[in-house]
């Protein structure tokens, strides 16, 4: 108990000295709520003990923070923000570590050193895990100050303290799994419908049909967020590699006859809260999920993703726009601007492809496809595997599943024909497989070495024409 | 993202230095088994990401814990612990911090420098949290710690890591209140016997007695222990202050009829886990029952303890033993010797009292117990407002239930005459009164002032003779 | 033990007489689906014990039944009716009983009667309660045989058997009542929507607003039928007798602050089983919702319908058309004729009410409104309380509320304003009130002496203008 | 609903002649409690819709009834008994019946007839299901009648109409099978406990070991009595047929691994409530449980009971005192005389025998065991297989085992050596194998010609020694 006092000691000193600063703070920002609203944060801190009142007046702040317009928030935020550590007493504590002459001191000695370095803001977002709904009031809070904190340091703070108390709560080891299906409570249904990001659901009876008897959903949730999924993933059982997610989402067709189905498509994952950026739990929900549906279905024999690639049109957009001669080979490029047939406009590959692509309705025309299919299907391949942000590939899913241990398996022309699909993938999607017995292997030499792991087909044509 | 990378870049040079360390540390305590453990811990922290095989070796990790000997363990323990801090990056860090140029450099240095501190075993603990039943392999790891840090610092260490990721994981906003009656599991209720601390249950009858329809228990669980009771209570419906255990555990009783129930007898608390020492929830336990008590029982008025007093008598043998002269009054020396009966051996009033201490007799002796019962009153009384350890109550339970907010509000001779009574606090028992409107105001008081509360009873009594 | 050997070796006589009628009469109808199936049926019925083969007997059974078309299904279902009593063993049993010497004899020979008298096929149907969904089973098979039976004695008889096990099962005792929200499962909700009888459910939106933090929904279930509502009641929460459905199913309209409320009404009870015609629940459930809702809003004073009207408008139209003298007043007439501008063609009152009911535009002209809605109320009420079919009350919902005991409170014009409502009762609503203290007393003067309370305004209404 | 009408109707009369005829009868009687009882049943029979109030009413008639004493409840339940059919009523009736023109006349005079048999007092016995625990109150209420009604015909005939109803009730297709282990609530394991009738639970560790990890427990449940067990099973999962009891029920032996399992052995089946004896569901118990383990253990490949022998040494005992010649050979004789040591008195081996049976001291004397063992096998199977109580085995285990479909497997000398089973069956005890390949066959052929199915070996000691 003697170092809780120690702590004790120690914090009051902190605070003595914050609610010094505190005050100097509050005076420049002036005004009566700025007071009260700090005043209200010294209360939570300075309480010694009274746990359940500490819980009224953390309610209360929440209260009041809720009651706020934007700007208000925005001064309540960097009010709180304000609770930093006190950097004298991590200078002392410093200190002692250096002079500890033995392992005990040391170890005593960097704990107290971690103590000062908590800084009390972060007590202040902890007390609020007590009130009802509190999680789901801090989840949210983050969401707030990752918008603020890009132009305010103080708030970033802040925000990078409550992002390693969530990371810590939200440990996947405390989230539970789920199924959801169409017994499903209405409100999480609904509440589904909002979250998801991949393909909008667009009615009930889309909602239905996600649901059916061929299909799985899952999704994570926390105990103390009991009502709010975290991620959920949808799942068509079927037979053979999917390709196109609209025969996926047709509303109209029957459900697939499970005992049939060698293939899990994994065609939507979507994080419902944004206030968790960057906590991430989309691998384990994966690997779990390949692990109950092989247990379920014994037929099943292939796991992979029907995936967007959300970066491709800007990609091939700026490539096309900066005439990169290595873009095209001088055949593609000719079947190209016979099909775009720009009269002469086009005097490029480039320009017919970028021409073509600025209108629809050459989908529907079966020798402008047999022009174009080849050339993007090479080149998606070649931004899938061969383009780079750093060391990562520069197509974000990319990244997720390669970093998850899947591989690049089938890109897919026409596989997402709407309008959004057009816009940002020339309607391409991709299958990344994930192979239970490779997932590890793939998943170290991608993180050690940047390795890309793909299907031979894959490989040879991201090789190209070349 | 970058600073994720920031840290794994950070935390490989830490892991290759500390390999090293650890490598001569395990050449040091030399063997097979010493260096595949230690070869185990770096597996689980070198693996950059394959979270799933994580989990199966934490898994596997903790397996070869549990099928060693006590010396395996403390050697496997000592090895995890020797995965300390990297202290050149922890100076590393804190030299930054001090120059950091402004606010945001400064926050992000302060980040780093916690990273830091924070020791790989701290993460290698963390790991256990997803497999099953990992939070209680954790819990009883502290307790073996707690037994083996004692003698050896570097396994302090360990355990403070521990201590402070529990006291995260178990903060009281993430426990559940359940009731626990009749209908509860055997396996619950089992375990709940065994658990109990201050009056034991000695059988199933007992057990039923005390779940009876004038009782009422209630436990907090952990969402990740959940068949594991962290701390319970046991409360009697009854007519009046209770002074006398032995009524209460009466197994023949019949129950009482709660319409004409008045007052909340809480009296058994009992700690489940001792991994959980000093992370406290008992004070949160009361006031949450004192709360759904007053909800469903319109008529209660009172709510108080019967409390043991477990230092009283070790408190009044030293005292007897030193001769204190203003002990006790020339009046009570008189009718102790009186009644003592010991033919001129005992020459003073705490011979006597000594010596009746020694023999359980003169509880059934009405004359002797005429003399003997106001002085232990007064002694007990002050023993329990007046003896200090430091600024807090000599007596723990005292300091617990003042620390709460409580007040003392009655000693009850003869309270507990089983032999455990007799011996700890010559039957001596205590009611400690929660008032809900005052529990804030002298909680405040006692660990502001150390004042302790009384009602004007006791308080009178603890005055004394003089 | 004994009665049962006498009644196995009854059921073997009864069993080859009716084998052989049944052989002819299968011969007769010919085919070999028939006989199949008869044979099927004869197994069900002469397996003694083997309890477990039986279950899988009723299971291929029911198969071969949904299996077939509408007319295989009717012969199926005569072959079963076809297993009726033995009329020689209820003779012989009648016999037994009429010369039974004393008590014990008569109660024997009595229990005797009683069981010659129950048919093998209604042992076959109980049979079905053993497979899966075989309540819902024996439920849809009745819904059948009530359409099937009215042209066909045979049917109808085993419709009264199956009746009367229904009745037996679906006793009230054994019922659940369950509250209905937003968060029940979509696969409910779904269902609930479609059984919905009163006022259709058009969307999600419309359930959704129907089941907002203003209203309360509850249905009975069955624990043989766990996912299939029985029926269900819709209640509003609102300040005052609530006289228009159109603003109680507005979406847009914001949930009502219950706090606020004195009144629930019942604005829509659907029986969702056509199968349990006549097996009555509707007057339990109200009773039990009027006492839960009575316990969660201490504020509730007033219980009351907002019911249609639907043979107001068959009644009207006829009493128009047979131009009853006594129909209208002369000053009624004089005003009506006034506003139908129907320029000479409508001699009578009669004929200008008649005109208007025809169109519908009238409804938003204020003159118009003002002339008809008197005349329409005053007829309303005196349809509710004076026609009769029979001793009920002519309207079949007037006549359900006033056997549970309610009284006619109020119309209301233009109570309904959708086409249906125009339609079925010119726009009329009707508040039924349910006085928890009258409930006893109301149900019973109606049920024995025919008597239809209602309030002293629709009473003053119903007397009229004579 | 017209045929409502006319039940109605009906009743009406019915109850008009009832009336007289009870209040003559409650005349006879007389007393003021008398009458207010009956008239208590009269306004329950009586109100024609008031069903709230029938339940409150049907509430305290079981109030009354539970509030009298032995001679209080007789002469209630008499009153009730009172309440007959109307025997007028079912000969106009039958009148009817014998006279319909047409299939649909005869269906419904059937009907009307059966209603006419229906006496009032099965309506005033099915009210009590409406109110909480009713059904309980029911199935005590036949316990009572069941003892009363062997004097009384008139309660015979109300216990014969109680049985009835509780028959459709009970129906399987309405229970529901439940685990039970030690997870399970203490109230229903303490209820367990005192239901077990084969061999008594001693204590809550006794019980723990019969729900230790190779052990099954399963019972079945009535929705409208979710807390009362009907009727349970214990069972072992051994390796090889278990032959003795004494060893399943040893608390200190270690659980057994049950992945080395290869029987089930069902070693106690206990029905819990006496007021449903003669609804039988212990076979269904027996085969769904069969089924369950099948599919949780695929390594089990023998299904058996290990089984007392209740009526062994009644039967024995009798054969011994009658001297039957047949009953022991010349050799048995002889051995028997040797190990007796009865100095010449027993001039028989029957009476050798007999003398041993009445002292336990040989059951540790290797020789006499030598002796005894082969005699009581032999008399065992032969009282098995060859005694006959009319066409059932005279073992009423082995008759409820035959019936079910098992056969006789083997016999286990020493297989109880508790006092119970010394006294009923000189240690003997019995394993019925349920093959399910079998069970059908050998249920059709027991039921139908009785013939009773054994191994090869039971089957030739049963033919003995001639």
């Amino acid at each position: 108990m003697s170092d809780i006092a120690v702590s004790t000691g120690l914090l009051d000193r902190a605070l003595r000295r914050i609610t010094t600063a505190w005050r100097e703070m509050a005076a420049g920002v002036g005004g009566d709520d700025g007071e009260s609203v700090g005043a209200q944060m010294l209360a939570c801190l300075n309480a010694r003990g009274g746990e359940v009142s500490a819980r009224n007046r953390a309610a209360k702040l929440a209260q009041t923070y809720l009651g706020l317009d934007e700007a208000g928030r925005r001064e309540f935020l960097r009010t709180m923000a304000g609770f930093e550590c006190d950097a004298a007493a991590v200078a002392a504590a410093f200190e002692t570590l250096q002079s500890a002459p033995d392992a005990a001191a040391r170890a005593q000695a960097q704990a107290r050193l971690r103590r000062t370095l908590e800084p009390p803001r972060a007590r202040l977002l902890t007390q609020f895990t007590t009130i009802p709904d509190g999680m789901k009031f801090l989840v949210d809070l983050r969401t707030t100050l990752l918008a603020l904190g890009k132009a305010d340091p103080l708030l970033a703070g802040l925000e990078a303290d409550l992002r390693h108390l969530l990371a810590n709560w939200f440990d996947v080891g405390f989230l539970e799994l789920q199924r959801i299906d169409w017994s499903s409570p209405a409100t999480l249904l609904e509440r589904l419908a909002g979250y998801e990001a991949v393909h909008e659901i667009r009615s009930w009876r889309d909602l239905k049909n996600r649901l059916d008897s061929d299909r799985r959903c899952y999704a994570f949730f926390h105990p103390r967020m009991p009502h709010e999924p975290l991620i959920f993933v949808e799942v068509a059982l079927v037979k053979g590699l999917a390709g196109g997610v609209q025969s996926l989402l047709d509303q109209k067709a029957p459900a697939f006859d499970t005992r049939q189905s060698d293939t899990a498509i994994f065609y939507s994952i979507s994080n419902c809260q944004k206030g968790l950026a960057g906590i991430s739990f989309g691998n384990f929900l994966i690997k779990r999920v390949v692990s109950l549906l092989a247990d379920e279905f014994r037929n099943l024999k292939t796991f992979a993703t029907l995936s967007p690639m959300p970066g491709f049109r800007r990609w091939l957009d700026a490539k096309l726009a900066e005439e990169d001669a290595n873009l095209l080979s001088e055949e593609e490029s000719e079947s190209l601007r016979a099909v775009a047939k720009t009269d002469g406009e086009a005097t490029s590959g480039a320009e017919a492809l970028a021409a073509l692509l600025r209108r629809r309705g050459w989908l529907r025309d079966a020798a402008t496809l047999r022009a174009v299919e080849p050339v993007l299907l090479r080149l998606g391949a070649r931004y899938l595997l061969a383009e780079s942000n750093g060391r990562r590939a520069l197509d974000p899913v990319a990244h997720f599943h390669l970093s998850n241990g899947a591989r690049v398996e089938r890109l897919n022309m026409l596989g997402d024909i709407s309008d959004k699909g057009f816009k940002a993938s020339a309607t391409l999607m991709v299958n990344y497989l994930y192979d239970p017995a490779k997932i590890e292997e793939y998943h170290e030499s991608y993180a050690g070495e940047g390795k890309r792991h793909a299907s031979t087909a894959v490989r040879r044509l991201a090789r190209g024409w070349a």
